[in-house]
């Protein structure tokens, strides 16, 4: 199923896309779905079936706004150097193990709003990327018992002043700013998809930057689940961003960054577009 | 004012501890503060006039089970190196601004619950730092103006993995296992201490392994305010943890890590002593 997160009537709901309608799960029963309710077949069973017998209202989906699916994720796990093409842009070898780093919560934006340039640094780039949204505590999870963790799955733009990156040689602060991790447009659950069989694509400007798949994951979703369930306990609404393949900016010869002006497009197969503009910090 | 957050009667509660005995604010008028409560002067005064009064039940002290003032952290940030003996240390210049990264938010963990010596680290450390509670939405705010934005100070132990921050190079997997982050005893508010002129403690066992002052930061909690967020908006209940002096166990001579049977106190002047067992996973 495809949820999506938007505004309409002046507040915030949810609902389920079919097609290019949103049912509006605030006349639901149940209510505001928690990621833990998506994630439970069940749930899942009583809103398909308020959404066949027709009985939640319908908008049009170009009639309202998307929103980010986790506006403020519990944490945002981002994994380096996760597909063999980016390793290899970087002259990396293949890591041996996932390499971790983090996002702050509050850089999550919404589709359609501005990525912010800061006036602080120069080289914003782009990062089509995966997100993984969890949907039940999981500690100690084996990776064939991985899905049953997951909410479901949407785009994020892994938004990195590399000057920053770089410069820190921790990943935080460039990885952090305010609008860098663009996040929709849907929530969708994985009995739509195959989250390690589908092709991604960035584009700026209508130009692609990066085409790939996630069959080129080096460690695919659930092998990121239960490396991480056993270091950490994941919560409901956390976050795995999953890496980047190929064709980042920075990488270009000559680079290629993110200026004022500019239109940036992530995308992954099954889950959608997601298009926001840059802007400059005033 | 001395915020605690603590367990008694079978819940949750919040209190305003003075001299040994917690003011119970479960009966008080506004109920639950938040970290905006906590950081306006109007909603202290309100309370101190409750507790002046004797309005508020009361428990003893070493009768309520001391909890982490702040259980989920919208984001943790950390700085690395802002004491100059902890530079030294290291033979590591000072750096010309903070340098951040991110601990997870599921890391925190209550005084007196164990640390848990995972399985597939060696090198577990201490660390004692100040934390610094976000108590308004901070953006762009002037380091003279940073107070305004704190709901108040507590004790941190940032626990480290120095084998998973170092063979990653990224800090966040090494620093972010679970019941790495202690925190408390308790919540001071900014009217009771002067930030910047602290003294800090680490004791192993009983012995002194850190001793210095907050006087030692390479930047202090103005300058820290003022440079977080300018990079990214602080939300009340972030917090950051404004690094470590000099003593830590990896760089001393032999080296000196923790192991399951270790009792660790990290203390900061006028926040109090914050002590954690390290256990072993099993």
């Amino acid at each position: 199923m495809r949820f999506v997160r938007f505004t309409a009537d002046g507040s915030v709901a949810w609902g389920v896309q079919v097609d290019d309608q949103v049912h509006d799960l605030r006349a639901h029963a149940t209510g505001v779905p928690s990621y833990s309710d998506v994630a439970y077949p069940g749930y899942r069973n009583r809103v398909r079936d308020a959404v066949d017998r027709g009985s939640l209202p319908v908008h049009e989906v170009g009639e309202v706004k998307l929103l980010a699916p986790v506006p403020k994720p519990g944490k945002m796990i981002c994994v380096g150097l996760n597909y063999h093409d980016h390793a290899e842009e970087q002259d990396e070898d293949v890591p041996e193990k996932p390499m971790l780093f983090a996002k702050a919560s509050s850089s999550v934006t919404n589709p359609e709003d501005p990525i912010v340039h800061p006036n602080d640094v120069e080289q914003v780039d782009y990062e089509v990327e995966l997100g993984v949204v969890v949907g039940r505590t999981a500690r100690n999870v084996d990776e064939a018992d991985a899905a049953d963790y997951v909410a479901g799955y949407t785009v994020v733009n892994d938004v990195s002043a590399r000057d920053a990156q770089f410069e820190d040689e921790q990943f935080f602060r460039g990885k952090s700013y305010d609008t860098f991790a663009p996040m929709g447009p849907a929530l969708v659950t994985g009995d739509e998809l195959d989250p390690n069989d589908l092709a991604v694509e960035c584009t700026v400007n209508g130009d692609v930057k990066q085409s790939s798949t996630t069959a080129e994951f080096i460690f695919d979703v659930g092998e990121l689940v239960e490396y991480l369930s056993h270091r950490m306990t994941l919560h409901p609404g956390d976050v795995i961003s999953t890496g980047t393949p190929g064709g980042v900016g920075i990488f270009r010869d000559p680079p290629e960054l993110l200026d004022a002006g500019d239109s940036v497009t992530v995308s992954v197969e099954g889950v959608g577009d997601l298009t926001n503009p840059v802007v400059a910090d005033d």
